[in-house]
């Protein structure tokens, strides 16, 4: 079969989907959902409907009667009969995206957990009969300079001992973790060969690291959706399959760890480190995540009064938990705090320091799950909110991921005209989560919606139109796009913001009042999270995302969970303050709030029920006649 | 097909064997080899010849034509075709074994490694909402009044704990290991059922007990072969074995663990335990056996310089060494001296304490192979001595264990007469080690054998003759024992047994020259072993196979090793005296010294060459005209 415009040929099996076999191919579809069905954005064009297997229900919820007509298929859908030429839509090209893959970090010494010793032992003779491990020991002491006689010894390394410092001549390189358990002997000189992998696991994506531990240096960085998204795209829904079946927690489990040594693998083949060579693993994630790693029962987490099962720092032999490294590696996952706030909110807290400042932080780390803070050195007070996957292009019309193509930046004048910009400057393919936010900021400033979100129907412009039994606004006319296709944002997908947008705010707005502050009090506000960095802060503001601060005082820091896991990973120290963090944040459960159902509800509203809480966003209040949609 | 005389019927498939159709059948066939074709005692007889496969080599090499002709097979050997009937005769049966399984022990103050706590954890609340493990530790240090922050807890346990503490409405039990390692988490109360293992790996045999650790009760004693028998029967060739190929170490440590396993579950058996109740396994063992059991790499143990790989006390999750108790218990294998002085010495002293005593003492420990100590609480010297299987009954005509049967006192009048005594009191059908020392030290003071060894064929007694071309000595006449058949010891049998007391004298001597000890200056000897407590002293002291002191310094100890492991099983004090044990004991390899050869030439002679270090042995010597056999 053939897949145009690339050209590329590939020969598969009879019963093969398209995705697969583009994935064969080595040509990207684009997919939201890792072609399980869920997001419909894996469109193709075949023209010949016979080579293909009938199309699936899925299809006929995401593909109009008139795409079918023109020949569009989900590829993850269409299975391949016979021979055939598979065109790939522009708005179906996966492209560089344009996520946050970095964040603010603090530096840290270089002092990884894991270290190396290059030494050269005595040889035995008949006047110095000390057994293998007690020479090693003894060597060991000397160079370190400390005492080794309690350290530990994997009991399969005691297995092979003798014949490892036999094979090099006594001259052997020991991997010490946390200086109390030898990890590996290895014949020679490796003391060059030490690296380390940092994971951030999100509900939405994975994010890994792999860093050169004798130097402290990211060789590469690697992102991948996370694939228990088939199983739901929110932790509720996933903790719900989860707990049907003792063995859907094993497969939520095996998805991720499988994922994890997917990137491990691509970082080692293109930096040429061999996966033997990486020696810790160190992993955030929120609580749900990290209960779904390790493999522990997460129906607590979910029934009131949402009680995880362990908080503290866990380390497994990364053996133990089938991850694919070094044989005798250690997987250590940072500590939580509670409820839903995870390893991956502590490792913001370090990367950030907000618990070590005497200036008062508010700290919103956005993403399927967001977790929000608020406090300084004295006191941190911590939630979770479940902003839902909107942001990231589920559920939206146009939604996209900030991957080429995407309008990221949307700007609406008086007379209802829109420039935008798209990430790549190319032909604009669908909207990425900051555009979603810049325009309904746009449409409330202009009187497009209401405080409501609801169009006013009055607004005279061609843009905005009813199409498919619903209202939507233009955002790209199809001359402009690179699918040939109008891009919109429907009614639908204003309220699926609001919610998402609702559910952030609530977080920040009870933290808030717990802790008895109110905006003019808050130092700063730093946003993170994968897509953090291309919100508008003046739209943030009028949608009512991000409390009414002066815009100075909004920073945003970008992915402090990666980041906050490599300092980890990097720094003992770091990793030390970390279990410090997870101690000392308070933790706030939003649903056990009798307030949380009106506040949330006061949320939706654009950009608050409460007005006098955004007072830089009073003056866009809407004057003249009106009629909205309910 | 049918076992005579027990009259017992059993269906097997053709091709099994008799040993096995015998085990299947419950009907107990004698072998010391546990099957192997080793031993030639599974002696059964079948009328029958064409019901059976051809006779092998094995079996022409164990059988006499005669005995062939009479229908004689080996049962291991034999293959069942065609339904037959098998005639176990009285000196192939298996019965009871007189071997010393318990031994000499200092009380210690019961105070095991493994504890359990039945706590109660307060339930979960909006306003406490500490994880799962937060709670856990918190109750137990309550309870432990100790700070339980570091305490670890192996990974799987943290997966079901959720569910675990509240399927008994968080009424549990703890149970931990070392005071450092949570290894069980139960619902309700289990505290009064907590359960230890002691194992003893000899070369020989295994023997085990099953002790209750709320009492330190011995609840019961199992004893088997060690299979390993079948890839060699001393230490040296298992290592030869196991060093010759990869795998080959892999299948001597499957078998001593399917063994151990074995008597586990037999002893639960009998006692109605779940092997999930018991959380440690306490092991000793000679170097060799304690590498063979965690399948260390034994090879340069037998290489000089002598290297044993680690030398301190291991413990190992029992699931990695795959060993069916808890399934989160623990194999804690105490630690060895130096080549092949292992961990059975050192429970040898410590269940004996000479470590600490002020008195001089010479312990010997016999067994295939041999440890022999002396000194005090000042300095303690050991050896390793390979004296072979020969007091087993292995390589010795008529030799075997001493079960029912056995000969185990044996001595020899002025006319030539025998006197002896069986165990169980019935007809004798063979000499188990004890009867051996009686009966070559009675030959020779009787004058039958000379200093060498050598049978006086002057010597005027039908008792002794020639016969397959060897001269032997009867012991019993056909129509006083239970085959029929006469019960004697070959010039090949006393060379055996030369051979196997001058290893063990070698070390004794050897000892006592680097400590510049004479016979005067030893306080007491202690004999140790299985066998040991049915030693005449003073057979020993003519023979030569102890130095020559008064008989009231001998005392038999029993068997040592398991006593030492059951202290250090039921006493965490015990167990740190065995680290200090191991530490302190010097290790003198006897192949190394020098004087080895020369030492173990002069003890090959009875009771020695130079017969000034047996001056209580002097008078015996012979007088008159003797003609000796070279």
């Amino acid at each position: 079969m053939l897949f145009e415009p690339e050209g590329k040929k590939v020969s598969v099996s009879a019963g093969t989907t398209i995705f697969d076999a583009a994935k064969d191919a080595g040509v990207g579809v684009r997919s939201e959902c890792g072609g399980k069905g869920l997001c419909g954005k894996c469109r193709v064009i075949v023209k010949d409907s016979k080579a293909l297997s009938d199309l699936t229900e899925i299809e006929r919820r995401f593909l109009q009667t008139s795409e079918v007509e023109s020949g569009y298929r989900l590829a993850c859908q269409a299975r391949i009969l016979n021979d055939v030429k598979v065109i790939i839509p522009p708005e179906s090209r996966v492209m560089f995206r344009k996520i946050q893959v970095v964040g603010m970090e603090r530096p840290v010494r270089l002092n990884p957990a894991v270290k190396k010793f290059h030494i050269t032992l005595p040889m035995p003779t008949l006047s110095d009969i000390r057994p293998d491990h007690d020479r090693l020991l003894d060597t060991l002491s000397s160079v370190m300079k400390i005492d080794n006689s309690e350290m530990e010894m994997d009991y399969e390394i005691y297995k092979r001992l003798p014949d490892i410092i036999r094979s090099s001549s006594f001259d052997v390189t020991v991997t010490i973790w946390d200086n109390r358990r030898i990890i590996s002997v290895e014949p020679g000189n490796t003391s060059n060969e030490l690296f380390g992998f940092a994971v951030d696991i999100g509900t939405s994506k994975i994010v890994g690291y792999l860093v050169n531990l004798t130097t402290g240096e990211v060789l590469d960085v690697e992102s991948v959706e996370n694939p228990q998204i088939m199983y739901g795209e929110d932790i509720m829904s996933r903790i719900t399959f989860a707990i049907a079946k003792p063995e859907n927690l094993e497969i939520l489990q095996k998805l991720v760890v499988d994922e994890i040594n997917k990137i491990i693998n691509e970082a080692c083949r293109k930096t040429g480190i061999s996966p033997q060579r990486i020696y810790e693993v160190v992993v955030v994630g929120n609580t749900a995540m990290h209960h779904f790693l390790l493999g522990i029962q997460p129906k607590y987490v979910a029934l009131s009064p949402y009680v995880p099962a362990v908080k503290k720092q866990i380390n497994v032999k990364a053996k133990e938990l089938h991850v694919n490294i070094n044989s005798f590696g250690i997987v250590t996952v940072l500590p939580i705090v509670a409820g839903f706030v995870g390893a991956d909110a502590v490792a913001d807290v370090l990367a950030t320091g907000i618990h070590e400042s005497d200036v008062l932080s508010l700290l919103v780390d956005i993403g399927t799950n967001t977790e929000v803070f608020l406090g300084n050195s004295e006191d941190l007070l911590s939630c979770s909110c479940a902003s839902g996957p909107a942001f990231e292009g589920m559920h939206i019309k146009h939604g996209m991921k900030a991957v080429t193509g995407a309008i990221e930046r949307v700007s609406i004048s008086s007379n209802f005209e829109v420039k935008y910009k798209t990430v790549g400057d190319t032909r604009p393919t669908g909207l990425c989560g900051s555009a979603m936010i810049d325009a309904i900021a746009e449409m409330f400033k202009r009187g497009i919606i209401n405080d409501k979100g609801s169009f006013n129907l009055q607004i005279k412009t061609s843009r905005l139109r009813k199409s498919d039994g619903e209202v939507e606004f233009v955002i790209a006319w199809g001359h402009e796009t690179a699918t040939g296709k109008d891009i919109t944002l429907t009614q639908h997908d204003i309220r699926e913001i609001q919610l998402a947008k609702a559910a952030i705010f609530t977080g920040c707005s009870i933290l808030m009042k717990r802790k008895n502050v109110d905006e003019e009090k808050i130092d700063r506000v730093l946003v993170a999270g994968a897509f953090g960095n291309y919100i508008n802060p003046e739209s943030a503001k009028v949608l009512g995302l991000l409390p009414d601060v002066p815009i100075n005082k909004i920073k945003f820091v970008g992915n402090t969970a990666i980041a906050g896991a490599k300092m980890a990973l990097t720094s003992k120290e770091a990793r030390k303050e970390a279990n410090e963090i997870s101690k000392k944040i308070r933790y706030l459960e939003l649903a056990a709030c009798p307030d949380f159902k009106e506040e949330f509800l006061n949320a939706i509203f654009i950009p608050h029920k409460n007005l006098n809480r955004f007072p830089s966003v009073r003056r866009f209040q809407i004057k003249g006649n009106s009629k909205y949609l309910i």
